[in-house]
């Protein structure tokens, strides 16, 4: 059974220690969805033909998220992130979230790519609730991951 | 059709006012789940013979964020909490979350409790992601508000 | 001479006492301007067409950074703010920004307001500085403010 | 016409890639002006026999806000600051501010410096304010950037 | 024996609910001291005649951190502070600080205080550590409270 | 007399310029204490049984104090951390908190590992203080520090 490596033998948490880890390049993608009417689907995308803010309140409060991953996560490891990009696209019964992040590190994005996605969610659901409280986000989880000494990685 | 309240006539965001909204005490209480194999699920339950870090771990994350939630959804106002308890509970087929979040203020915070939520799920993930990378948060959703002018609401 | 306010009697900083002042409804705004060539603003507005990115994105970090404005500000009181709006507008030899705050508290919002515009005109130049380095921020001033014990203000 | 970075192809925001840029020295100078009358200068100016917080706070408040300026220009990357120096000075008319930031990275410390000078001249702002609501920030530009592949670039 | 209020009937932490408190006037002192020799004590007030920045910075870090407490103590309200005042004075063998902060709020501000002092000395450490590293923090206490349900305090 | 670095010619502060230092392994451990009485301390540790929260709550607080070091302390550079743990163990009259922190970089984390240590024993008070106020924070200081050009460096 693996390690839980956030724990010490005693089962207290840490931050583990990665010094000895090489700086190498990762990258990491998550998705989320956000589940809601189709009249509100419709009211979301109706700000297309003007400015389409929705989206892109989320997209940018998706990649401002990324950068405060470790402020948030409580054993997560601060990491210079070299790109960050969020989209959030319509897609059937909802909105669609992917984030993408790299880094040249010692340690995996797979947390910024998840707090990413998971930020640009709620910041939809913000926008959106004054129409429909009971939307919900599903599906939150890591599509892929490349780079580091574990290898690549992708969702089946 | 609802308005968008975040969104001004031409379609552009901004933080609504909500200066001639009285203070009135509200409550909101959203939960969600982190889907896992049993055998992540046996690890993450058996530190709890020793220290339950890992539940602990992330309750404490989701107070906090629930303290930052207007400095990570854009649109979101400032608000005084005066009550946050987040829970993680084994739950069949994964851990389950539950925040309540509580203010008097002249707006209502779903939003902080969908954001403690949010914020103990990927503590959960970066906690258990040594054991599986495929762990998928699911189902983060509004379960009650009450208080304000909008009135109560119950997730159906 | 007025007193200044935020220093004591022998010339040392400090966060100068309010509790005694009510909490009235107050608001402030500023405005400022990037100075650009013909070409930058041309490039500037050209993504109108598609989704107006530069100037959304400058808006939203402007209502951002008016919430975390007491962080930024050493001896500035923490207020919970009501409304924000930043707007970016294209005019004569660049782009305008203005910003509206709200608050009800006992202390006024010009710091916010100021700090809003600043930092979406920042962000505009980060946005466009590919293009052009030597664009300059030009005239970030109070407009106006009303409320509180001082009495109403406009710029002459 | 140069391309915008923080633009993809369909004219949305991103933190732009810069994996495979190497990290060398950067460092960037930016300067402004706040516009006061002699009166308010003066006072500005006559902490000095005693203390002189009101330049120490502002400056102190520059570096403090170079080191947070990937948190709030969202599309800005998070660099690891290795000097931020900002001076206020007494000038014809008013305070002038220069901040000069460095970093070993992929690049460049255009917006650190930018965001420092802003930030002091906005607390310069906030400790005189009580004295004249009226100053006017001004000319808040960068002077000049060495290091990094687009090379060295001096205001004319 | 008192209940510890940030644990549950389980021993789980919470952000206790002060809902029905009403927000009255309340003031914490703090004080704490930092022990050095008598040359980095020379050295700290040298800079006196100059401008004295070890303390200012110190005083200034102080001020700033008391706004940040809830950010950085896992169970504390966030609180409007009214009132900041942090001083950083000359003692025998080391610097004392004194941390004076009030609110008008449903909780006390005692932590506010405390932080206040504490950030301020580690700041005077860090300002100093060139010259002793082996400096020693010392005595951070809670001197009075005043305001609130539970009644002035003061240390004995 | 060992010159202050964070000070320039003039006595004002500054980041010092570290661009020419090798970015090389270090570690710094502090520690501290919170003295109280036995009531208390048999109070903070009848949480055993149960969750042992507390000390729990106090570590968590203190990781991530650690990785905030340099947006509390104005003069302290930014460090991607490698590692960081807090330990709080019962001692006799009181808790002892201990904080291990490292790093790959151009300086050492001695203000990490001292804030990581103050701010668990300002939560250890908080989580504590209703039971008793006039528990005091005592001897915090640094333990040892290992890595750099300075050398290794013990508390004696």
């Amino acid at each position: 059974m693996s390690r839980l490596t956030h724990l010490d033998e005693s089962g207290r948490a840490r931050m583990v220690d990665v010094s000895d880890k090489p700086a190498t390049t990762r990258e990491a993608v998550a998705e989320g969805f956000l589940r809601m009417s189709a009249e509100t689907l419709a009211l979301a995308l109706s700000g297309e033909g003007k400015k389409g803010d929705v989206r892109a309140v989320a997209e940018i409060a998706g990649v401002m998220a990324a950068k405060r991953t470790a402020d948030l996560i409580p054993m997560c490891h601060p990491l210079a992130l070299s790109k960050v990009e969020v989209r959030a696209e319509a897609a059937e019964g909802g909105l669609s979230v992917t984030a993408r992040v790299k880094t040249t590190g010692p340690t995996g994005v797979e947390m910024e790519a998840l707090t990413a996605a998971s930020v640009a969610l709620l910041t939809l659901y913000d926008m959106l609730k004054a129409a429909e409280k009971g939307m919900v986000i599903e599906q939150v989880r890591l599509l892929e991951k490349t780079g580091g000494k574990s290898g690549d990685w992708r969702a089946t």
